[in-house]
């Protein structure tokens, strides 16, 4: 018998009620501070995506970590907020006793051909075969589910080093994939676009607590397009805008390995100092 | 006496209970189908910013558009999803009858000084008043509301052409604000984070059915950075990366007039072909 992939394990819920669903956290997405945001952002996206009432393919998932998720069950309410012929959004929330500690807000679209332009083309890169990966051995338990091979902005550079005295480039090139194979499908890019090494790390080589605010990820692909992608790497540019009173953003544009933009990821990062 | 601005107007409701809110559209900011979106965000932003309970700045803040926002009263209902002492989640949700016509999460945090760092620099510009408004008379309701100075890609150039044969520059940069001076509040700047001109018609000069599906604004300033802005016209930068199965991306960066990112957006188009 093959064990489910860990992705899968991580995500299942089981039904308490038509609204209600219970899950728990995996040690192997687990982060500094409770479960990976990542995956949190998967759990609430299946949970919608698996109503029976559901229709359509994400356009857009917005999920606020409003506490860290510890390691324990949880459980799900998944309310349709209105259901279009086009278009249907989903109100989804986990919570961990009386504590809601994350909330989100999805929509689902009808997707079909239409007139079609990229005007943003995807950036330059070998292939990821000639990369080597970053050794993720002995990191925290979400890192060591992805192989990262960086072209540009790797979290490596920094280990051993002391913070930086001027801020470093906050922009990365990578390619990422599961470390065991494993198609992709929504739920997975969701994930996905959180996979990214905080750019706090990246532009000062310090680690004060962080955390992510909102993550916002923006669906570009169809179910033909994730399809065709398989269990290939996807290679993502990650960026941030500006630091700031606590406060900084990170964006992330998600491309195909044939180059189609599949997603793009948009969060609000907080951090101590 | 001095009449409210329109804006204020607009955004104005009364309490029928501590959690539920009454208001109603006005002319000046309606939109080709329903209520402009901006003024809806900025009315979900205000109703919870005004609780009593509500501490803290915007951070982010989603706006689902679940159905149009017909011109006629609504109700508001404010929900607290988690209170912290650095950060706070609200839910918002706009119904016009049974309907849910908006759906919203917004995060409030502490502002402090912090590390500070700005990758990405203000773009240049000439300044606002050396460059024409755009003629807006005889536009739809929200569109007179503010005064357009395109240094790029200004919808002006394609009145009266026919559509584009292939698809023109996604990029525009402008100077805009209040036609009617305002001071620059986070109410303010969330309704601002809206007010561009569809990337579709930029890009191909035609006018398919098109509505917003999500908006995602996050804020990069604090209370006295607005201060400092006043009345003063934001430069801001809009772009899209891709058009796709009946949905394309948009974002924006609002800059202050001295240079500081103050906010940026994201949101997902749906548009008919």
């Amino acid at each position: 018998m093959i064990s489910p992939h860990p992705f899968d394990r991580a995500v299942r819920v089981i039904p308490l009620s038509d609204a209600r669903f219970r899950g728990e956290t995996l040690p192997e997405y687990s982060n500094f501070a409770g479960q990976f945001g990542g995956i949190t952002a998967a759990t609430l996206l299946k949970a919608a995506l698996d109503q029976p009432a559901a229709r359509g393919t994400p356009v857009s998932l917005t999920v606020n970590y409003t506490a860290a998720v510890q390691p324990s069950a949880f459980e799900l309410t998944v309310r349709a907020i209105r259901l279009g012929r086009t278009l249907q959004h989903w109100a989804i929330e986990m919570t961990q006793g009386a504590i809601v500690v994350a909330s989100a807000i999805a929509a689902l679209g009808q997707r079909a051909e239409s007139w079609a332009h990229a005007p943003l083309a995807p950036p330059q890169a070998p292939p990821p075969d000639t990369i080597l990966p970053l050794e993720t051995a002995g990191a925290r338990g979400w890192v060591q589910q992805y192989d990262f091979r960086f072209i540009k902005g790797s979290i490596a550079a920094l280990h051993d080093q002391p913070p930086l005295s001027a801020p470093g480039d906050a922009q990365s090139l990578l390619w990422i994939r599961h470390t065991y194979p494993r198609l992709l499908d929504f739920p997975g890019l969701a994930c996905l676009s959180d996979a990214f090494f905080v750019r706090m790390i990246q532009v000062r080589n310090t680690f004060p607590a962080m955390a992510t605010v909102s993550l916002t990820t923006h669906f570009h692909a169809d179910q033909a397009l994730l399809d065709s992608q398989g269990d290939q790497a996807l290679l993502c540019a990650v960026d941030s805008r500006v630091f700031r009173g606590h406060f900084h953003d990170q964006t992330a544009d998600l491309w195909s390995s044939d180059g189609h933009l599949l997603a793009t990821s948009h969060q609000m990062v907080w951090f101590a100092q």
